[in-house]
C-alpha cells in the first residue's frame, strides 16, 4: 500500500476521535473482579486476631503478622524469618531501602549523602519507575544491555569493580518490559557477585514471580537468596515481592526478603518510621488466599484474561514483522516492540489518533533510548474490543513511519 | 503508714506475679470493637468505585480518593485542596517530611544532609516517637517547657533566630502526654512565627483533634493553616492527622494538610516513592463514617469507654496528692504524673511488681528528664479490673519512694 493510501486510512481512524490507553501495566476490571470475594473474608463477626493471637486491629507488629510472613515467604520461596511485611507498595519499599542508604548507609557503611557520586547499573530496557528513583536522587545510571538470558553479566562484573557502583535493578522473571526471564547461569553469577562496594545490593524485584500466561510454558528462576547463601554472599541481595497484581494493585501487600544482617539493618530504621503497617489487610490476604496454592489458582484466572490479549497483539504484529521485532513473553505484563529508529515517531503518530502509549524512551534511564527503537506495549488494561482498535492504529503507525 | 508496712504490702503485691502494661497509648479491645461494622461496608457485591468514578482497587490516585480528602479535610478543618491522603501512619508521614528535607531540601532550600547541624525545638514533656525520629537522624533537640497554655513562646521566638533551627514538634490539643491544649494566643503566635530559616516548619500533629473525654468540657484550638494564611505565612506549618484512634490504630488513614507550595513540594517526591496508597481502605473509611458527624458519634463511644479509666486513675491519685502532681486532661490518651525527683525509682518499683510503665525520661529528648519527675500514664489499653490492680501498685510505689 502506498504512503498516500496509508495516510488516508490514518485520517479516517483519527476522525473517529478514539481515546485508548495502552501506557500502564494496570490490571483490567475483569481482573480486579477476580478478587472481590476478598471483601467478604473479614466481616463484623470475624475474629480479627491471627492464629498467634495477635489482634490485627491494634498498633504493633512492626514486621508484619506471622501468618502473612508465612504466606509471602512461601510466595518468595524463602523462610518466614527472612521476610518483612510492608505496606501496599513494593516500589515504596525499594525507595525506602535507597533513601535509608543515603541517610544512614547500609550495614554500617558511609551514608551515600556523604559521598561524591553514586552509580547504578540499569539493565535496559527496564522499568521506568525504578529509573525515576535513581534520577530523583541524583544517582548516575549506567545502561546494561538486557539479553535474552538476562543482563550482560560480563559488563556487570566489570562495572562493579568501581566502588561508586552501589546497586542494580533486576526484574528477573518476565521482566518489565521485555518479558525476559534470567537464565540459571545468569542468576548464579548474580548470587556470586563480589562488588568492590560492600554496600552494593542487587535490587531483585520479583514482581512477576507467579504471573504466568501459560500452564505449559512457565519460566523458572533459581531462588537467589539461598543461592547467595551457598556462596556466603547472602547480603548481596534485597528481594522484593508484592501481591499488587495478584489481589488489588492499590491495596495489596508488599514484602522484602533478605539476609538476617540486612533485615536487622532495615528494621533499625523501620522502627523509627512507623509503629507498623496495615495488619488487617495482611490478615485479609491470608484468610483469602490461605497458601501458595490459593495464589496460584488465582493467577490462572488472571492468565485466562490476559493471555488472549497478549496473543491478539502478537498475532497482529505478525502483519508488520518485516518492519519491527517484538518479544513473546511467557508471563508478566508487557511486550517490547522494536521499530528501528522510529519509536518516537510511531508513538507520536499513535497519540495523534487517540492511542496513548508509554512515552518513547520510558524504559531507559533519563528517558533516552539510544536507538529510538523501543516501544512498551501494555496489553492488560484494555478490553478486547479496544485492543483491536488500538492495534489497528499501532500497525498503521508502524507502516506509515516505515515508509 | 511506716515504710516497713508499705514494703510488706509491696511484697504481697509482688508475690501475685501480676503482668500489667500501662506503657502505650493503645486503644482497648472494647474500643476496637466499636469499629467492627467497618468490616461490612465493603463486600463482594459493593461497587468499589467512589462517587467520582475512580476504581479504588486499581493503581493510581497518588494523593488519595477525592471523597476521602473531603472526609479528612472536614476533620482537619481545611479545604480538600489542602490535603493529601497517605497510608496508615501519620508518624510515617512526619518521618517522610523530615527525610525529604534531608535528601532534597524543602521548597528549594539546601538539603539538610548538606548542612553541618540541624536543630529542633521539642516542647517537653512530649511524644517519644517524635523525639526518636530526631535522634535517629542526628538532629540536635532543644527542650522547650510546655506550660499550661502551650509551649513557652518567648523561648521559641528567641530560638528561631538561629538558622539551624528547622522545626518544632507540636501536639496542640490534648497533648501527648500532658493532655495540654494550646491557648488561642499561643496558636496565634505560632501562626505568625517568622523563623530565620526559610525551611523551618511547625510539625502540627493534631493526633487528638476529636478525642474528647467529655461532652461538656471540650477544648478548642484555632485552625492554624487558615490563621497562618491570614498572616501570609501559610508555608510555616505541616498539619498531620489520622484516624488511628478513631477506627483501627493499625489500619487507619493518615493525612497531611498544608499550603499549596508545601503540597506541591511534597507531591514532587511522593510521585517517585509510590504509585499510590491503599484506596480501598480510604473508601472503607468514607463509606463507614460518611462525614464528620459520623466520626464525632464514634468518638463519643470511645469517650464512654475511656472516661471511667481516666477518672479512676485521677480519683486514685488524690490519695497521694501531697506526694505528687498530675494533669487532668479533657481528652487525648495520657495523664502526666510528676513525682518530684523520683520518677525512675517509682517506675522501676512498679516494674518489680509487674506493672510496666513507659520508661523514665521517655517524654524527653534523649530519654533525659532533667528533673527525674515525669511519668506518663496510659489509661486506655487496660480493662478496669487490671487498672485497679495497676493503681494499687503505682500508689504504693509512690508512697514507698517518697518515704
Amino acid at each position: 500500500m502506498s504512503k498516500e493510501q496509508l495516510l488516508k486510512q490514518f485520517k479516517e481512524l483519527k476522525s473517529r476521535n478514539l481515546s485508548l490507553d495502552m501506557s500502564r501495566g494496570k490490571p483490567s476490571k475483569a481482573q480486579l473482579d477476580l478478587s472481590m470475594d476478598m471483601m467478604d473474608v473479614l466481616n463484623s463477626h470475624s475474629s480479627l486476631s491471627d492464629t498467634y493471637g495477635v489482634d490485627s486491629r491494634n498498633y504493633g507488629g512492626l514486621t508484619g503478622l506471622e501468618e502473612c510472613k508465612e504466606l509471602l515467604a512461601e510466595l518468595s520461596e524463602v523462610n518466614k524469618e527472612d521476610i518483612i511485611i510492608f505496606g501496599n507498595s513494593s516500589l515504596n519499599v525499594m525507595y525506602e531501602c535507597i533513601s535509608d542508604a543515603f541517610l544512614y548507609g547500609i550495614c554500617g557503611s558511609t551514608p551515600w549523602s556523604k559521598l561524591e557520586k553514586i552509580k547504578w547499573l540499569c539493565p535496559v530496557p527496564g522499568y521506568d519507575r525504578h529509573f525515576a528513583i535513581c534520577e530523583h536522587l541524583g544517582i548516575e545510571m549506567i545502561n546494561i544491555p538486557l539479553n535474552e538470558d538476562g543482563p550482560d553479566m560480563d559488563m556487570i562484573e566489570e562495572y562493579i569493580k568501581d566502588p561508586c557502583v552501589k546497586g542494580i535493578w533486576c526484574v528477573p522473571k518476565y521482566s518489565n518490559p521485555t518479558g525476559t526471564t534470567y537464565s540459571n547461569e545468569v542468576v548464579e553469577r548474580f548470587a556470586k557477585l563480589k562488588p568492590e562496594a560492600k554496600d552494593f545490593r542487587i535490587y531483585w524485584d520479583n514482581a512477576y514471580s507467579v504471573h504466568h500466561l501459560y500452564e505449559d510454558k512457565q519460566d523458572h528462576i533459581p531462588e537467589i537468596l539461598s543461592l547467595a547463601k551457598k556462596y556466603n554472599n547472602e547480603d548481596i541481595v534485597y528481594k522484593f515481592i508484592s501481591t499488587s497484581k495478584i489481589s488489588f494493585p492499590g491495596s495489596g501487600i508488599a514484602a522484602l526478603a533478605a539476609s538476617s544482617n540486612n533485615l536487622k539493618d532495615i528494621k533499625k530504621h523501620l522502627e523509627i518510621k512507623t509503629i507498623g503497617y496495615d495488619k488487617v489487610n495482611q490478615l485479609r490476604h491470608v484468610r483469602y488466599f490461605k497458601d501458595l496454592d490459593g495464589i496460584k489458582s488465582q493467577m490462572k484466572k488472571h492468565a485466562d484474561i490476559l493471555r488472549p490479549k497478549f496473543e491478539y497483539i502478537l498475532s497482529s504484529l505478525e502483519e508488520v514483522k518485516d518492519l519491527c521485532s517484538f518479544t513473546k513473553p511467557h508471563g508478566g505484563y508487557f511486550i517490547s516492540l522494536y521499530v528501528p529508529n522510529k519509536a518516537k515517531e510511531v508513538i507520536s503518530r499513535c497519540k495523534e489518533a487517540g492511542l496513548k502509549l508509554t512515552d518513547a524512551g520510558c524504559a531507559y534511564p533519563y528517558h533516552n533510548d539510544p536507538s529510538n527503537s523501543h516501544i512498551r506495549l501494555a496489553p492488560s488494561y484494555m478490553e478486547m474490543d479496544e485492543l483491536k482498535e488500538a492495534m489497528k492504529i499501532l500497525l498503521l503507525a508502524i507502516k506509515i513511519e516505515s515508509c
